[in-house]
C-alpha cells in the first residue's frame, strides 16, 4: 500500500535540467506588455518602461530552516510568499512589479510533485501581481531548499519614495495592523513541538485563521499603492516591515537624519495577535513593535497631504518626525517616554 | 597557538544583518551613469536604457557540492566566476551587462572574512564588466553555500539575439577552445582525491595554468561581442557554452527548427586539455563535444556576414546549418557521419 503511493511521485533525476525546467514553466501566463521573451533563451527581453519612469531592482531569499520550515509550511504558501515579500520592496519604493525570475535550489530527493506545489503559489502570486515570472534556474544541493526571487518593477520617476525623505512634523503612517505574522509563526512554531512530544495532543489552530494566514500568505500591499496613487499623495519616505516596526522605524530616522516619537497606544493590533501574545504571558505591544514578517508598509506623509488621502480607514497614523536631536522615542502606554530599543528579527544575528 | 590563529576570524553573527550588509558592501564602486541608487533601500533605482534599447534579465545560482567544491575553489575565484557566469548569458543575447544583485545563503558557521573574499571576487568582475552591484540578500543557511546572481543588461532592440534565428547555410561559430573547463575540473577532482588518500602524495597541478584558469575563474566573452558590434555583424543565433557544445548545438537546431553538420576535426580544443584527455585515456573530442563550463559563444552567422569581421582569429568556424531533414550530424575524424549525440553536463540528472 505504502510503496503504491510512493509511485505517484516523479524524482526530479527523471526529468533531469531541461525536462524539468521545461515542465515547471510551460504554464506560465505572461500579462505585461513589456514582456518580448520570457523563459527560454539566454535571458528575457523586457521592452524599458516609458521615457520619465525608472527601474527597480531587488532581491529576496529564503533558506529553509531560517526562513521556514518544511514541518508547517505547506509548499504552495512558501512559493507564494517568495514572491510576496519581493513584490513588497516594490511597493516600498512606491513601485509596481512587472517581471520576476525565481532561482530554486533543492535536494534531488525532492520529488517533482513537491516542486509543482511550489510553482503553483508563484504562479499564483504572479498573477495576482501582475508580474511576469520571465527565467530562473533550478538546481540541486546536498542541502535544504533554497528559493531566491529577483523582482523588477516601475514608477514614475518623481514618484519614487526612499528610506531618506521624512521631515520634521511629517506623520508616521502604518498600514494594516502588526505583530500576526509572528504570531502565526508562534503558533505553528508551537504545534511543531507538540506534534514531536505527543503525537495524539492537538495544536490548536483552530480560531486563529488571521494570523495564520499572515505568516505562512502574507500579501504585498499593492492596494495601499494603489489607493496613495489615486489620493495623489507621494510618501516622503517609506519602508516595508519585514523585520519589525521598531527596526523599521529606525531605518527611516537614520536614512532621513531624524527623530520620531512613536505612539505605542495607536500601533494597530489584530485581536487575534494580542490573543495569542497574552496566552504566551507576552504583551501584545511587544509582538507589534519586535516581530517581524508583517509585510505592511510604514511611511511618513506631510500633514497637508493626509488631507488628500481618499481612503483614511487604510491609513494608521502612529506618530510623528521629529527633528534628529529629539532622538526616536516612543511614547509608551503608561505616559512615559523612553529611547525605542531596536529588537528586529535578525537572520544571522546570534540569538 | 591555533587558537590564536582561529581569533583573526569574525563570526557573521558578530555584525548581524545589517552590519554585514553594510560591511560587505561598503567598498562597491558604481560605474553605470544609470544607477541611481544602488544597495541601501529596499530596491534599487535605475534609469531605463535609450529608446530603441531592451533590457536583458538572467539569473544563475550555483550550489556547493554541485557546481563547485570548496576544498579546491577559492572563495575569491568563486564570487568572479557567479558573476562571469550570468554576464556570459548577457553576452550570449549580444547585449551588454548594467547591473547585478547577488543573494548568499552561508551557514552561520562563516567567518567574515571569507565572505569578504567572495565579495572581493564578486567586485573585480563587477569592475571587469562595468557591472553595478546594487543589491543583494545575505542569509544563513542550516546547509551548504548557495550564491545566486541575478543581471540586467541592454541591447540595441535590432540586435538581440535569440536561439532560434539560424538559417540553413550559416556557418556555425565557436569563439575560443573547448573542453578546457572540464579538464581543469577533471585535475582538480583528481588532486582532491589524492590528498585525501595519501596527503604525501603531491598533485600534479603546474603546467596546467590554463585548464585550471577555465575551471576556476572562465571570463566571459564580452570581447566577442565588442568585437562582432565593430564588424557590424549581427549573429542569426547564439548561446553560451554552459552545458557542453553537443548539448547547445542541439538547443540551437531545435529553437532554429533547423539541422546541422558539425566537424569533428575543427572543433578547437587547447594543447593542456588534448593532453589531460590523453593522461586520462579520452578522446580530447569528448572534453570539447560534452565538457560544461567553457562560456564560450557559439553562434550561426550568414556566409556574406563572416567577410565582414574584423578579427577572423577570434572566430572558428566549425560547421554549417542545415535544413531540418538533415537532421543534427556531426562528421567525426574517421570521415564517417552520425548524428550528434547530447551528452551534456547536467547537475540534476541521475549519472
Amino acid at each position: 500500500m505504502e510503496e503504491a503511493e510512493v509511485k505517484k511521485y516523479t524524482e526530479i533525476s527523471k526529468l533531469g535540467e531541461f525536462g524539468l525546467i521545461k515542465h515547471l514553466t510551460e504554464k506560465i501566463e505572461l500579462l505585461q506588455p513589456s514582456t518580448l521573451k520570457g523563459v527560454g533563451d539566454d535571458a528575457a527581453v523586457i521592452t524599458p518602461p516609458a521615457n520619465g519612469e525608472v527601474m527597480l531592482l531587488s532581491t529576496d531569499m529564503m533558506a529553509e530552516g531560517i526562513h521556514f520550515e518544511l514541518t508547517y509550511t505547506p509548499l504552495r504558501h512558501l512559493g507564494y510568499k517568495a514572491i510576496a515579500v519581493n513584490v513588497s520592496d516594490i511597493c516600498a519604493m512606491n513601485g509596481e512589479p512587472t517581471q520576476v525570475v525565481v532561482s530554486i535550489a533543492v535536494s534531488n530527493q525532492y520529488s517533482v510533485e513537491s516542486l509543482d506545489e511550489i510553482y503553483k503559489g508563484i504562479r499564483f502570486a504572479c498573477k495576482e501581481y501582475k508580474a511576469d515570472l520571465v527565467g530562473g534556474d533550478t538546481t540541486s544541493s546536498r542541502s535544504g531548499l533554497v528559493i531566491d526571487v529577483t523582482i523588477l518593477g516601475k514608477t514614475p520617476k518623481e514618484k519614487v519614495v526612499y528610506r531618506s525623505g521624512a521631515k520634521p512634523g511629517d506623520l508616521l503612517c502604518v498600514s494594516g495592523d502588526l505583530g500576526a505574522a509572528y504570531a502565526g509563526l508562534l503558533l505553528l512554531e508551537k504545534a511543531r513541538r507538540t506534534l514531536g512530544a505527543d503525537p495524539a495532543e492537538k495544536p490548536e489552530l483552530q480560531g486563529y485563521g488571521y494570523v495564520l494566514q499572515k505568516q505562512l500568505m502574507p500579501r504585498a500591499r499593492v492596494d495601499i499603492i494603489e489607493m496613495l496613487r489615486n489620493s495623489d499623495v507621494v510618501p516622503t519616505s517609506m519602508i516595508d516591515i519585514s523585520d519589525g516596526l521598531s527596526s523599521e522605524v529606525h531605518h527611516i530616522c537614520e536614512a532621513s537624519k531624524v527623530g520620531c516619537l512613536l505612539e505605542e497606544v495607536k500601533v494597530p493590533i489584530h485581536e487575534e495577535t494580542i490573543k495569542v501574545a497574552q496566552e504566551n504571558g507576552a504583551t501584545p505591544s511587544l509582538f507589534a513593535l519586535s516581530g517581524g514578517e508583517d509585510y505592511e508598509l510604514l511611511f511618513t506623509i506631510s500633514p497637508a497631504d493626509y488631507q488628500k488621502i481618499k481612503e483614511p480607514t487604510m491609513v494608521n497614523i502612529i506618530g510623528e518626525i521629529l527633528p534628529a536631536e529629539d532622538g526616536i522615542m516612543i511614547a509608551a502606554k503608561d505616559g512615559k517616554m523612553h529611547p525605542l530599543a531596536v529588537q528586529g528579527w535578525d537572520g544571522l544575528k546570534a540569538k
